[in-house]
């Protein structure tokens, strides 16, 4: 029995593996992949480049080959798959499921994917045509067309019949799906039912008709929450006449998930590609760099803005004092107030929060805190002395200006965000933050310009 | 058959719903419910109080009763058990599996626990007893004890009797599991297979040995990482000797994910408890006052760091014109920096990278990201004009070093605290954020010092 963390992946393997491979040791190779589960298999070649990996892969079995190419990231497999021939793509894609097999066509240039589906197997060809015209984030483009279903005026008999037919084609399935002759869904039938009724039995009297099921046009982050809800393990696609035309398995959902929380973590700091440390130099600046220029371009602005004020600055220099205080308090309201919305935005209610309560309740709070801060600010400062009483009162109404107009950018940012289609997680980022900093800035100045 | 989406949760009815509880309109509010799945009707309940949920609970089946209980989030939960009497709560949590049992013991007082122990059907209270050791974040505190075992010498009928025996017991079940006499874990035979098999086969014969299992004490998130490393749809666990003690299904693992993305996106916030726009002006303030505060001692600190050097800033005014620019660009190099260390311990690779390599690239990316932009800010500023060159030239080296100082600490930090146990995307909150605010005040003024 394997234990998942017991598996030899270590440095030690892994430099092992690379004299191996520079050597052509292929005993060693074979050996020591003997037995291993495919994803193993797929963590090991992330350390080692395309050439070397399709040596390894070409080694492998089949069937191994294509799980391991199915669960690279496309980034990865984008350019490791111009390194295989179409002869060679089209046995790999002949032995995945449609979704997969969906995914990776999806990838390829159009003139690769029209060749490949000439030479897949034909039951596959016509899933795989059917899955193609969906984006890859709605369920359709989610959804697996290999599935075990049974008529409702079939036996139990049959229905094993049916599993014992279709076993080869459909892995890690759990219930049978019961369809009428229309093929509309009507419920289904789980595994351990069948296992203990009677044979004879009719499927129409022991069917669960209680079945949650998604269009094939819901959004992905829909389907994962619906899952999620009702804790299942699979959840079966209709067309809008009802009729089952796929299944989408829980292990897909997860990955949305994950990239989900990925690609908010990226938005919030201003990342503009999925890059990791091990990228290149140049990916990784390319990836960094123009978020950074909107913060410079804002701190050029605010060059020229504070610069505007110069007079009032020679007058009384402790107003430049106060500016990172200022600018930092909004700057920190401003991603709270976004993160909340983000987040309630993320795990939806049950009904929609109506604009003006929430923009009421978001505009107490801010009274509420931004009255506490300046007043803390104005003590401290009058504590810690210094004879401009004037600009600290100043200073204090800016900052509650601040925290009111930081809390409601922050609020209806993600709220426009998301009715515009847009991640509302790009409220949390650079270039709302570097708004939010020109506006601090404007609203401490014109304070200062009117009352000192 | 019931489509999730079109159940009919929406304003009018929650109106309609709330008008029925003032009423007491029992035969409305029965009727609406029936049939309808739990998970819904705790969306609903969240719209109402204490005493009106449990007003309606009450009035439901056991059965649901306890599935909404075990649904609702801690939070809510807690105070809403305490309307019940522990005879009511012995009721309830006897419904339950013992991880969702052991789960909802560990938040009442250990009176109320106690008493409720004694309460129990012995089989549960002693399985229940068992998990209440597990803190809540590894693996034995997400497992539930109730399994399907097989010896490996039964043959397929005494399986299929087995699970006739516990099919009450074991809710979503997928595969049996196979042991020897000391109950080690050797294996798993899936349903599909033995609804094809000939009853008389061994299960030796057809078990697959080939099975991921993890140890009662590995942490929540490794756990998540593996079922979606290996597609898994649950994974048994195993104590030190090997031996079957429960097992973790997938909806528990999603429901880590999820809490893990908010966890993270409350550090980066720095909002400190998890609360919801819904929530109370007090509570809201509460969460997120503390780390407000922590901004604005940075921004008093910086009032005096800046004051000692007022004689610079009233001979050159213009100082003051940068100091966003500086600041701002340090803050987003700081967390661009460590959100990207913080995505890499997220998604663990296969060999842990090597500290030195890892501060060499970074060092690397600084260097020409800080380059290009001082570059950039020096070739603007002395486009838009000024007399001061050699204050842009001081501006400029100031950024540079304000660039490579903040990549280091950047990608330090999480690090650092990540081999302390504490959540690396802690980060990307405003601790850290102000730190990076105050060091970009002092690279910036020490320059000025030296070259001004």
């Amino acid at each position: 029995m394997l234990e998942a963390v017991k598996f030899g992946l270590n440095k030690e393997f892994r430099d092992r593996f690379q004299q191996a491979l520079n050597e052509h040791d292929n005993t060693f190779i074979l050996q020591s992949l003997e037995g291993v589960n495919a994803a193993d298999i797929t963590s090991l070649l992330y350390e080692f480049n395309s050439v070397e990996s399709k040596y390894v892969l070409d080694m492998l079995s089949l069937g191994i080959r294509a799980e391991i190419i199915s669960a690279l990231d496309s980034d990865t497999r984008g350019g490791f798959l111009k390194t295989y021939a179409p002869e060679e793509l089209i046995a790999i894609v002949d032995q995945l499921d449609s979704d997969d097999a969906a995914d990776i066509l999806n990838e390829l240039p159009i003139k690769v994917r029209e060749e490949i589906l000439v030479g897949l197997d034909s039951v596959l060809r016509s899933r795989v045509i059917d899955l193609l015209r969906y984006d890859e984030n709605v369920a359709g483009g989610l959804m697996a067309k290999e599935l075990i279903t049974a008529r409702v005026n079939w036996t139990v008999v049959q229905c094993i019949e049916e599993i014992r037919k279709q076993v080869e084609n459909v892995s890690r399935f759990y219930a049978v799906y019961v369809v009428d002759d229309q093929y509309k869904l009507l419920g289904r039938v789980h595994l351990q039912k069948l296992i203990l009724t009677d044979s004879s039995t009719l499927v129409k009297d022991i069917y669960d008709p209680e079945l949650i099921s998604v269009q094939t046009h819901l959004e992905d982050t829909e389907v994962a929450s619906i899952m999620r809800k009702y804790d299942l393990e699979s959840v079966p696609v209709v067309n809008v006449y009802n009729q089952l035309v796929g299944r989408i398995t829980v292990d897909d959902v997860l990955d949305v998930i994950t990239e989900q929380a990925d690609e908010e973590r990226q938005l919030m700091s201003g990342i503009s590609e999925d890059v990791e440390e091990a990228d290149s130099l140049w990916r990784l600046t390319r990836a960094r760099l123009p978020w950074l220029l909107i913060g410079i371009m804002g701190g050029l602005i605010s060059v020229q803005f504070i610069g505007a004020f110069a007079v009032d600055l020679m007058r009384v220099t402790a107003i430049a004092f106060f500016i990172p205080l200022i600018q930092a308090t909004g700057g920190n309201v401003g991603i709270q107030s976004s993160t909340i919305v983000v987040q309630s935005l993320a795990n939806p209610g049950f009904v929609e929060e109506r604009l003006w309560g929430r923009l009421r309740r978001v505009f107490a709070v801010a009274l509420l805190n931004g009255f506490l801060l300046s007043l803390i600010v104005f003590l401290v400062n009058l504590l810690v002395g210094g004879e401009n009483q004037r600009l600290f009162i100043v200073v204090s109404i800016a900052l509650f200006t601040v925290v009111l107009i930081a809390s409601l950018v922050g609020t209806l940012t993600p709220l426009i965000l998301n009715k515009f289609g847009f991640n509302p997680a790009l409220a949390s980022g650079p270039f709302i933050t570097t708004t939010n900093d020109l506006l601090g800035l404007g609203v401490y100045f014109l304070t200062i310009h009117l009352f000192l």
